[in-house]
């Protein structure tokens, strides 16, 4: 019985962290979706609105083009919940998403789901992965 | 044959993308070990040359103490080759880890287990995933 107590009791202290983390590969984007700096970061601005996440700081990145291909785009957004990450690949007509949040009322479904409707693929592959303790 | 070969020129031009993702949840890590935000920096800067990564940039964040236990940490690095995310919670003793780079010459899971070995957590659950087109 001791050893149960313990255990229970240690089970309170430790707090609950609920994570939930949605991410793919999309494939098969037009490249001028990929290109632009400004309309990737708004993307990411609006689906953390969308998905009831707030940002707290951002980084974004204009690879070099390469051989007359426009570089590829990073924005990565610290959110309070945790982050975001969108990278693309416009010679690869490729971009990939991460959209990962704790909490129990915040949606890195729909965040997701709003950004990869506004880019198009003809292609996604997505997974979900439980982020909590 | 018109089909397969209209197939095979597409393929040509689009580039492949190699992408490896690891991410793991970290649990039953001593509490002084996640509050820290000089050492977690440090952390993934020493993680990141361990696995052949390249920082552009950094973005760390302390959050607030909340009844007297000391607040979570993230540090979130852009590297070249995609992204590093470190999240703790020491209230729960525990800390999420994502590492994803692109590129054929980087290590994304000596990265991985370079900060594991170092916050040395009790359990943990990991996985990989194909980030590639």
């Amino acid at each position: 019985m001791k050893n149960t107590t313990s255990t229970q009791v240690m089970q309170q202290q430790i707090a609950k962290v609920i994570g939930k983390h949605v991410y793919g590969n999309l494939n098969g984007i037009e490249m001028k979706s990929l290109t632009d700096l400004n309309a990737l970061t708004k993307l990411v601005v609006d689906s953390a609105k969308a998905g009831n996440l707030h940002i707290l700081e951002l980084i974004t990145k204009k690879f070099s083009d390469v051989n007359g291909i426009p570089g590829g785009i990073s924005v990565i957004a610290l959110i309070e919940e945790s982050h975001i990450a969108l990278h693309t690949w416009p010679e690869s007509l490729y971009a990939t998403l991460d959209i990962y949040s704790c909490g129990a009322n915040t949606y890195p479904d729909i965040a997701f789901k709003y950004i990869v409707s506004k880019l198009n693929p003809k292609k996604v592959k997505s997974w979900s992965a439980d982020r909590g303790n």
